[in-house]
C-alpha cells in the first residue's frame, strides 16, 4: 500500500502521535541502566542494552495507543556498534508489533552515495552475483535538502519502488532555522524546498490525496505551518517541536486537512521520559505506564482540534 | 595541536590529496570479493569483510603518498552491523598508520541530538556514573548547515574542546547544488553559510592562519571557489568533485593560498578503483599499486599548480 495511505489509516486508527524514541542516556530509567552497568561494567554494551530494554518496554506498552515511531539515529550511533545493535533490535521489535517506523537520520548526499543510503535503509543491496534485503529496512526516512534536487531524487526513486516514504526537512523547529531557511529570492528557501518536494512526489500520491514524499515542519512556526498546509495540500507533514521543545498544540490545527489527515506529530522526551516529572520516582519503575498515559493525553488533545 | 595546523603540516609533507574511501561494492577487486562470498556465502559479513580487506591494502600501500583519508559513511551503513564493523576496523587501521581521518556523514540536527553526534564521533560519551571515550573517534566530520547556526554550534563546541575539525557543506559539487544554495537575499545561501562558519570558527584559528571549522566547496564550481578563497581567507576548504565527478584540476589553483595551504582535495573512485581502467585486469590483483600510482599523479598535479 502507498505509504501516505498507510499513514492516513494509522491516523484514523490511533491518532497522529508519533512516538519519538530518542534514548538520552541520562534520562533512561535508573533501575534498568544501573542493573546493566552492574552486570556489564561501564561499557557500550551496558548502555546499549539499557536502551534496548527501555525501548522494548515502551513499544510493548504503547502498542494500542500509538501506531508510529520515529527513531533518532544519533543516540544509537553514539553508542558504537552495540548502539547499532540496539537500533536493529528496536526496529525488529517495532516491526513485529506492527508500528510504522520512521528513521530520523537526516541523511543527505548525491548520486551513488545517496543511493547507498536509500538502499541500505529502504530496499535492497545488490552486488556482483546477488542481492540482499536491506539490513535496516524501515518504512520512511528523514532527509536534508541542502544539496538540491539531485540529492533528493535517489531517495525518492527508491522509496517509490518499494512503497516507502520520505520526509524532507523543510521548516525545522529550532530557533536559528530562519538563518538559512528564510533566505529569500524571491521565494524563501524552505518554500522552494516544499515546491521541489511537491514536484518530485507528484507521482506518489495515494488515495488519501497525500504524497509519500512529505516534509518536516516544526510546530514552533505556526504561521509557516498554516502557509505550507494551504499552499501544498498534497504534502504530508512530520511535525517535531511539541513537548520538550514547547510548541503549542493549538496551533497544530493549521497543520491538518479538515478531515484530520495530513500531519503526524512527533513527541519524544515528554512521552518516553514522562516519569521524570514525578520527583519521588528516582528509580524509574513504571516509566512505561507514565509514557502510555502521556501518549493518550496527546492523542486526545490532537482529536480535540477537530471537535 | 590545532586541527587546521595539523592539516597544514600534512599538506606540506604529502600534498593536499585526501584518499576517499568510498567502497562501492560493484567496484571492489573481484579476487577479494569472490573469495569472501565463497567463504561466507552471500552475506553482509562477506561484503563487509571485502571492504575491510580492500581498505587495509589501500591504507598500507598509500601511507607514504597520502596523509588524509575521507570515509564515506553511506557505504558502510548500507552493509548493516557488519558494515559498521568494517568502518571501525578501517578507522583503527588508518589511525595506527597515522592518517588524519575525516568522516563524511553530512550529519545534522539540533541541540542535544547534534551533541550526541558530535560526542559519538569526536569526543566522549557521559552517563550517570561514568564516561567513555568516543567509540568511533575520528579527526573531523562533515556536517550540513540547513538547520542554521544552532545546528552547527554543538559540533563546533565539541570540536573546539578536543582539537578536532569540522567541514560544513557550503557549495557542494553536484549539478542541482544551486537550487537551494543560490537562493539569494541579498547574499546567496552558500555565502551566508560561509559567513556563519567564519564567525563560529574565529576562535579556532591556528598558527597557519586557518580555522579548524572549514567548508566543503565543490571543484565543479571554480568561480565560487575563487570568490570564497578571496573573501574567507581563514576557511579551510575540503574539495570534492575531482576525478569521478570530472572537476578540473587547473581551476583548483583558486582554492589555495599563495603558499599552497588552505585546501584539501578528495578523490575517491578515480584513485581507489584506478585498476578498472585496465580492461585486462578483471580480477583486480594489484589494485593497490594502481591506486598508489594514481595518488602520486594527483599529488604531482597539485604541486604543479604553484610552480
Amino acid at each position: 500500500m502507498n505509504f501516505a495511505d498507510r499513514i492516513s489509516l494509522c491516523i484514523q486508527k490511533f491518532g497522529p502521535l508519533v512516538l519519538g524514541l530518542d534514548p538520552h542516556i541520562e534520562y533512561l530509567p535508573r533501575f534498568i541502566l544501573e542493573q546493566e552497568l552492574k552486570e556489564k561494567g561501564k561499557t557500550w554494551e551496558a548502555l546499549a542494552q539499557a536502551v534496548t530494554l527501555t525501548n522494548n518496554k515502551l513499544l510493548d506498552e504503547l502498542q494500542d495507543t500509538v501506531g508510529m515511531i520515529k527513531i533518532q539515529m544519533a543516540f544509537y550511533e553514539m553508542l558504537g556498534i552495540p548502539g547499532m545493535s540496539a537500533l536493529k533490535s528496536t526496529i525488529e521489535h517495532a516491526r513485529n508489533l506492527g508500528y510504522i517506523i520512521i528513521l530520523d537520520g537526516k541523511r543527505n548526499d548525491i548520486s551513488s552515495t545517496a543511493l547507498a543510503y536509500a538502499r541500505g535503509y529502504l530496499s535492497s543491496v545488490s552486488f556482483p552475483g546477488g542481492q540482499i534485503e536491506s539490513f535496516w529496512k524501515v518504512d520512511a526516512l528523514t532527509i536534508n535538502p541542502y544539496l538540491g534536487e539531485d540529492g533528493l531524487r535517489p531517495f525518492i526513486d527508491e522509496a517509490g519502488k518499494t512503497d516507502k516514504g520520505i520526509f524532507v526537512l523543510c521548516r525545522t523547529s529550532n530557533r536559528s532555522a530562519p538563518t538559512v531557511q528564510d533566505v529569500s529570492g524571491p521565494e524563501k528557501v524552505y518554500v522552494k524546498v516544499a515546491q521541489m518536494v511537491e514536484a518530485l512526489g507528484e507521482k506518489m500520491i495515494g488515495e488519501s490525496g497525500f504524497s509519500s514524499i512529505g516534509i518536516v515542519v516544526g510546530a514552533t512556526y505556526p504561521d509557516d505551518l498554516k502557509l505550507l498546509r494551504t499552499n501544498f495540500p498534497s504534502l504530508l507533514f512530520l511535525i517535531p517541536g511539541v513537548g520538550a521543545q514547547k510548541g503549542y498544540i493549538k496551533s497544530l490545527a493549521n497543520a491538518f486537512r479538515d478531515d484530520g489527515l495530513g500531519a503526524i506529530v512527533n513527541v519524544s522526551r515528554d512521552v518516553i521520559f514522562a516519569y521524570r516529572e514525578d520527583l519521588n520516582n528516582e528509580s524509574g519503575v513504571g516509566f512505561e505506564k507514565k509514557a502510555r498515559e502521556r501518549a493518550i493525553y496527546y492523542q486526545e488533545r490532537f482529536w480535540e482540534l477537530f471537535r
